[in-house]
């Protein structure tokens, strides 16, 4: 299983934002949603292996935290706008404590950030994509259970970045440019496919 | 330079479309916009040695094609909303036949399809994106002029293929997952960074 984990500090956790200008109403969830796309779609098709977390910080209903399971998430699409309307809809809902609750198509709600994600990761080997990390060709990723965890347009705040460095997490970058958050998941999601596929090409 | 040039088989080539609807309305156009943010757009900047043609062959409008020049494009922003209006605009206006006319911020239109697109390129050597093919890792992609050539969610039609083996274009496939048009241009945008940045980790 591969799974990311990328933290808005300022996405939307309440409903109340316009799908007609995302940017300048949701707290740039529209950075968290291109992640989603990148991470669990491939062509004509989900990644069933592959989990997506969004940690909302903005707002007044924050700390909130939705989870994307590929494993079951059926009908995800990947234009921004659909995406946004299934999101905005998961979190009009209210969510039963900091827990994750399933509410449609793959997503699920809980009443909490970080903390609350990683309690629902259970055991796995954390990775930050930093852009001053190693490179991630000549990292040895875990088989089992990786999580990476991404920061959005702002980078991870210092509250993040403190929770993972008590974790002992890893940071790996994803070459000499910085990228755009769904850019690196696709770049580490293309890395991993390789592995798994016994390609060469990887230290 | 690199470039990139996306053939959308049915994309709009009109403005005759929906924002709230891009997927249903526009003939996949919201595939094209991927591929131009991807392409174009890096943390906080614009990547100003890359230039994307789109190739929009649907609609009573076709064949018409766009140009995006990173060198000179300044307010591109990386939302789907935002990108889609900015074409919308453009392909309201009328071209001035099979040469690139510049309509704004980079961006600029041609009333003709991938021949005028060819035309435009001059020198270059031509690669396919096509998972059929060998690895790009173990390409020798040439410094100069590479110029990659990529389908929409359909893949590349008949005509464009013939087009291409006529230009003998190299095929090349960026990993064992086929990925959305916009990844694999995130992935081969990575390789190439990692080769002018003479990283290890490829062949």
């Amino acid at each position: 299983m591969r799974r990311f984990v990328v933290i808005g500090q300022k996405a939307s956790a309440s409903a109340e934002f316009s799908l007609d200008d995302l940017p300048g109403s949701s707290g740039r969830l529209d950075v968290l949603l291109r992640c989603v796309r990148a991470a669990l779609l491939v062509s004509h098709g989900v990644r069933k292996d592959t989990v997506v977390y969004l940690v909302l910080l903005g707002g007044a209903a924050a700390p909130r935290a939705l989870r994307v399971d590929g494993s079951i998430a059926e009908y995800l699409r990947p234009d921004e706008r659909s995406l946004a309307r299934t999101v905005q809809k998961v979190l009009a809902t209210a969510g039963e404590g900091p827990s994750f609750a399933v509410r449609s198509d793959g997503f699920a709600l809980a009443e909490g950030g970080l903390d609350a994600v990683l309690a629902d990761l259970g055991t796995f080997t954390p990775y930050v994509l930093d852009e001053a990390g190693p490179d991630v060709r000549g990292v040895q990723v875990e088989e089992g259970d990786p999580v990476f965890f991404v920061g959005d347009h702002a980078g991870l705040d210092e509250t993040a970045r403190a929770a993972l460095a008590r974790l002992h997490a890893r940071h790996v970058s994803v070459g000499p440019v910085s990228l755009h958050a769904d850019d690196a998941i696709a770049v580490v999601s293309n890395e991993l496919d390789r592995r798994r596929a016994g390609r060469p090409g990887y230290a």
